[in-house]
């Protein structure tokens, strides 16, 4: 499986995806799920992508050859991120399509995908979709400033409970690392590396970006701070009813 | 949608289950999803359960129906979990079979239940038994020493940081009641009352019992608890890397 989480919030945006792909559990490996289209200063378009592999990867490398090709709709052409996720849905719908001869050859395979797409393009706001393996897709309001793909039940407490669409953005990530921890430790298909990426409303451009490894100080520290101050708020919790 | 967890610890069983059953977000109505079966001082059997009501509960009016023929093989006759819970995969399949008439009338309806049964009989340890719509099952070790059916995944990460085989019954029982407020939270499909009981190794009787109420002053103390808690071990975590 996978784990993706996107946030559109009143400072900016964080984007954060696991790199594991399994067909079964002797099949896994590491995939990046992230995939940035930017021209600074101008257009900043994030992607998170769950589901079929081949498919997500087909997707992505359409979008990346029609923006050489100068392709009438591509990527760097479009003025909207409304257009933007118009153009993901279709290109989602035209690779499912392709690759089951139009349906006709699914045999059992599941050929579909989700994307969260997320940026901003000069003249807009940030805006932020969740697109549906037919393509259709949502999009993300201040009532409902995240979106998650894949494994979501398990890191999606942490967030309700923590995240509104006035949360600082470095609280925030902190809130997605906490997500992606819980889910970690609940899920075998969800593994280290975490991509996250945060950018700051109108700058068009990354603030931080980071891969997260096994072995990064900040992430273990924080994942043991979390786990401690969880142990000793349970600690204090009122005691239960003795007798019925 | 439902929720129960079961736990068979060191100094005994937990047991809490939901109460909201629903075909459709339409036609919700709540339904009791724990039952006992008890001789005080020689067996208590707790069972929860989730999927089809109507399976579950023909599985249960078989199991009484048939205490009070007093059936050769029944549920108070039976000298051993181990064959408690070979009775109920038996029945969950005599009742499946029936109602699709031998797996020919399914029309696209999921007849299938699962099934958590525990507890324990004069002569033997306590037992705490996962059953599949198959009617197969596994048992608890130390190692694993609790199982949840249902939509179990929201409630998993505290369960997995706080419960092991030595911790107190009342610890646990918190820790159950905090895996299904955030379960409650994040599913419209788990609602309350929340039926919870524990008993204590050996002595073959229900040791505490309670259906909790949205207006429970406990239960709405420990969430108001916890979630302010958790908000402060948050406030309080390392702030993340500012610049990549």
């Amino acid at each position: 499986m996978t784990y993706c989480v996107a946030m559109n919030l009143q400072q900016g945006m964080i984007f954060a995806s696991d790199s594991r792909t399994n067909a079964g559990v002797d099949h896994i490996a590491c995939f990046r799920k992230m995939k940035l289209y930017q021209r600074d200063g101008e257009r900043l378009i994030v992607v998170l992508s769950a589901g079929n592999l081949a498919t997500t990867q087909s997707v992505h490398s359409l979008m990346e050859q029609r923006i050489n090709d100068g392709h009438a709709e591509n990527l760097m052409s479009l003025t909207s991120m409304y257009d933007v996720a118009c153009l993901f849905g279709r290109t989602l719908r035209e690779v499912q399509q392709r690759d089951t001869s139009g349906g006709q050859l699914c045999s059992g395979v599941d050929f579909g995908a989700s994307l969260i797409v997320g940026g901003q393009i000069r003249g807009e706001r940030p805006r932020l979709f969740n697109l549906y393996a037919q393509g259709n897709f949502i999009e993300s309001t201040e009532d409902t400033p995240y979106f998650q793909i894949g494994e979501s039940k398990y890191g999606k407490p942490i967030i309700d409970r923590v995240v509104h669409y006035q949360t600082d953005l470095s609280e925030a990530a902190k809130c997605v690392l906490i997500s992606f921890d819980s889910t970690i430790r609940s899920n075998l298909s969800v593994g280290l590396p975490i991509d996250l990426l945060w950018c700051q409303r109108d700058q068009y451009q990354v603030a931080m970006q980071r891969r997260i490894q096994r072995d990064d100080p900040y992430f273990s520290q924080l994942s043991r701070a979390w786990s401690d101050g969880l142990q000793q708020v349970f600690g204090l919790l009122p005691d239960p009813w003795q007798q019925s």
